[in-house]
């Protein structure tokens, strides 16, 4: 069937979240070319959803790309990785100069670059674009984080905006930055999401194991703190998910499901390269350190089989509920700093100009991580957009010092009790370490010069020094770094 | 000037480690090929160290290759990436089939599995290998891992036997399997080196600020905890450290040492790698993140400008010194058993043979992390050589059980005082989530079903399920798994 070039948009990819993300469009008022390899899926779409506005269904790729309007613009929303590249070429065979390619999943970042690079010389536009909100957020406005070039976005952004979630009257969307930005930002959202429900999920088992409550007192608990400075979509999930009775059994929900938490490659990818760019990230490591420790069954069951004891729960302090609040916003405070961090670092590294106030902005609403705290983000980023760590900021600042005392007796008590805190703990060790007037690396910078020869600074003057160990007066000589 | 072929193995790249290994191998009897590309170095080496042996030195690479015996076998050891790769050209050029290139420097593994990949093609043998041990181990008897084919270790293997350290009779060098098994197992080697030397640090750090010890008096401590179980050469240096005084200040050396430390990227490679092949390395990720935040004086200096109180040290219990030993050897225990396990999970990613117990064997003597420590692991593998986690072995158990009591104080102590202990804390928190029956990460399976629908298992039976948690009534529905 050969298409008249009608539709506005086209989305690639007929899964839950390529399908939603079309009936958002062709909701928004939208003509919307659809195609999916499988033909099968594209009907189901048009047989179930076809009344949510105008669709031009294809099976076809040639009838796809004729049904677009120029610039043809499409969305691709298939796996990610050999599957994306492989509707790249499809598109980018048949598309013209100015065309628009759009990688709608999570794509590496790295490969975004690449292919962005790639489609320029051809005279294409790509643009790797992080969406978040899952299928629901898909459907009904996700927070949406485009890369690719300032000319792209003028095509579409508009689009992206009337399908986004909204904040404040505000949409969910923003040019992030060029070539890969867009996904590099959605991989940091990522990774603050694993810390976040890593840090939620210590809160809920030291409350359970030591606290002594049960999921339905819990889910109450974690309801009444969604009222609060910890208003958030992830906390009131977890309310859902503490309040759920297994209907087969009886039992509370959470304790049918197998505690081994899987992933699906973004977390391990913002540690990979937050490492890599030398930023420490404690929060966002443990929680997937936290995932893969569960996810070992053999080595759990060999530990749990030794003949030892286990320590009893300390007898928690009057209040305990509220020091694991403040202790959990405070620990909140340093993951999401740190993954600010990353982005600064980022920024720097690809030469994109971040606005972290602007991305703080648009995760307000639509994403996983959308919650109230955001706004205070970006209350900070306007107050300083220079600001050298989110833990300087006068209202973090003092969230941290309020929340400190219980923090610690948190991290105490979860150590004296057997439970594993190692978000809460970890979270605290950064806070002290950034506010010890000396830290202990000075010892690891002699035991380095001790065996490597690797130089070191000295805090009276200026130059690199190194101290002949092996010789008998140990003498102290400046040089040149060198490399071994 | 034209050489007969007399030398039985070269050395290329007279920087420290070069010249000093190719002085090793003179002294051992070897006749020793050494090329530079700034001749002078060369000279140096031959007027400095000429009488260690005998040396062909030579001044362009063609008379460099014409000096060797056949096979041709030469050792490069120059700064790891582009330079490494240029040399590689030039010899692999000049070299005929059966011939043997050795890198000796810190390859990134993934380059040494293309490198000799792309030699092999070629008929030359590549050996990708680790050298541990510093200037000194590469002077007078280092730790050796060399990967490659069995073929060119039997070549190169006699010679390296002959140089390297030696543990109970035994030389500390095993041919550790294929391609870039040698430099991988290096990785590990120092990514272990960063946990080892954090944690003494955190010990250090403690005992200092909590106990109130002065430096002199620790490096006592240090050198009595090295009469012990903790018996290890970096124990050694770090008494060796803080013994030390500065002397244009007369201050402690390590109070004059500006506390930010460098590191030179095999602590980031091996959590790069650890984390991708989905092995919780918090011991050495906490590390690494410990030096990160070390070198971050800006954001120091901004926390550090805040107004707010710092806690005070709480009053150590009786014995703290002992706490402290007793939870430095057991976080030990668990940086050991999550490097043991990188290898177990490289071994199976990438298809070598690695015996664990042969390489704690070979890291016995010569290098950095050398210590009474792996006589114990050795023990332990000859034990049950599939020994799930050095956690379970019967030795490791009992020492992290006798401990146990002792390192929850510190940990608590660190928390309440300010001191940050992360390698501590998050070895600990590894342990609990290893010793607990249940983990929070059930909930965790449940937030990520209820935003992205990705499913989980239950403990009752076999299957995949989803609870359709935007329904009314909730119904759990089993499918299969899909990608989202």
């Amino acid at each position: 069937m050969a298409e008249q070039a009608r539709a506005d948009i086209g989305v690639v990819g007929m899964a839950v979240m390529g399908s939603n993300l079309a009936r958002n469009l062709a909701r928004n008022g939208h003509t919307v070319a659809i195609y999916n390899r499988t033909n099968a899926k594209t009907d189901d779409v048009m047989r179930d959803h076809g009344g949510d506005g105008d669709f031009v269904p294809s099976h076809e790729i040639d009838d796809f790309v004729a049904s677009l309007k120029k610039p043809r613009t499409a969305i691709i929303m298939v796996q990610a990785g050999r599957g994306t590249d492989a509707v790249i070429d499809e598109l980018a065979e048949r598309f013209e100069e100015g065309d628009i390619i759009v990688d709608g999943g999570n794509a590496n970042f790295h490969d975004t670059i690449r292919r962005e690079h790639d489609l320029r010389e051809r005279g294409l536009n790509f643009v790797g674009t992080g969406i978040s909100g899952g299928e629901e957020g898909a459907l009904n406005g996700p927070s949406i984080m485009p890369g690719g070039s300032a000319e792209a976005y003028e095509t579409l952004g508009p689009i992206l905006e009337s399908i986004a979630a909204e904040a404040e009257g505000e949409p969910c969307v923003t040019h992030i930055g060029t070539d890969g930005a867009g996904h590099f930002v959605k991989m940091v959202h990522n990774g603050i999401e694993y810390a976040d429900m890593q840090l939620i999920a210590e809160a809920y088992d030291l409350l359970r194991r030591v606290g002594g409550h049960d999921p339905a007192a819990l889910a109450k608990v974690f309801e009444e703190w969604n009222e609060g400075d910890l208003s958030s979509y992830l906390i009131e999930i977890t309310a859902e998910v503490l309040k759920q009775t297994d209907a087969e059994t009886g039992k509370p929900f959470v304790d049918v499901v197998v505690d081994q938490a899987g992933s699906k490659g973004t977390g391990v990818w913002t540690v990979q390269n937050a490492v890599g760019l030398g930023i420490p990230v404690s929060g966002i490591g443990e929680a997937v350190f936290a995932r893969a420790v569960s996810s070992k069954p053999e080595q759990r069951k060999a530990v749990q089989a030794l003949e030892k004891g286990r320590p009893t729960p300390v007898e928690t302090p009057d209040g305990f509920e509220d020091d694991v609040r403040a202790a959990l916003y405070a620990s909140k405070v340093v993951a999401y700093a740190q993954g600010f961090d990353i982005m600064i670092a980022g920024a720097k590294e690809y030469s994109w100009d971040l606005s972290l106030g602007d991305i703080a902005k648009i995760w307000r609403a639509g994403c996983i991580i959308r919650a109230k705290f955001l706004d205070r983000i970006v209350e900070a980023y306007d107050r300083d957009p220079e600001l050298p760590t989110l833990l300087a900021d006068e209202y973090f600042a003092k969230i941290v010092a309020d929340g400190e005392a219980a923090w610690r007796r948190v991290v105490s008590t979860a150590a004296l009790s057997g439970v594993p805190a190692p978000g809460f703990s970890s979270a605290l060790s950064y806070y002290d370490a950034l506010s010890s007037d000396r830290l202990p690396a000075a010892l690891i910078q002699g035991q380095r010069d001790f065996f490597g020869a690797h130089t070191y600074a000295r805090v009276d003057k200026e130059g690199t020094f190194h101290t002949m160990w092996g010789d008998a007066d140990r003498r102290e000589v400046e040089q040149r770094a060198h490399s071994h």
